[in-house]
């Protein structure tokens, strides 16, 4: 399951606070069920405008990772939730949303990837039904 | 842009190697026109089941972010090329295509993320028309 959430008229001072990503990025695995495999690690970058500068973060979960990439001179973000286990995405926009006060959220939920999982799963559910 | 690949049918011995996707990692953004803001980071996973291990690897480039997660157990592989420019998505197809030996690609392109920039991008077009 990978959760992509483009969020806007969040807080400018709490997107530009590497800290406040960095506290984000550590906690949020383990709210929705998941287990860090690494220290999150938060970057600050400086893009070709004036106005796009921000904070790149990243923590890898077991098979899977979460991403960040504010923009506080555009009071946005950009996040990705990608992982192997369902997670409660509702939970993860809410969580999101508050850490920066977002006002508007655009989120999309892709299924990807799992077809190999899904054709283990086939005997099982005949052996069930049988 | 958001290029996302799940690939299949790869080589399980290049899938299991962490120095294939760190070298990987490290020049693929020049490769498809991106600068990286920080060395990769290449990690070792073990899931819940005894196929599900592989590596997780990661690079920050300006704004954006590229991801890996091999399974050699399952010769495939997840891939998520998150750019804030555009960039020649059948050729970053094409080198980790090869880079696996995959024989086949699921690839989607998803826009993300830019309403501001398109919000920017209309009165330049209005005065180049005028």
């Amino acid at each position: 399951m990978h959760l992509i959430i483009d969020g806007y008229g969040g807080d400018s001072q709490l997107l530009a606070e590497g800290a406040v990503l960095e506290k984000l990025l550590d906690e949020f695995p383990a709210q929705i069920g998941m287990t860090k495999i690494a220290p999150p690690a938060v970057y600050r970058y400086v893009g070709s405008k004036p106005q796009d500068w921000g904070y790149s973060g990243y923590v890898v979960i077991a098979e899977s990772h979460i991403s960040f990439h504010t923009f506080p001179a555009r009071n946005c973000l950009w996040a990705d939730v990608f992982s192997c286990k369902d997670f409660d995405a509702d939970k993860a926009i809410r969580l999101i949303k508050q850490a920066f006060a977002l006002q508007d959220v655009q989120a999309q939920v892709l299924p990807r990837g799992f077809e190999f999982m899904e054709a283990e799963a086939e005997p099982a559910e005949e052996r069930i039904s049988a």
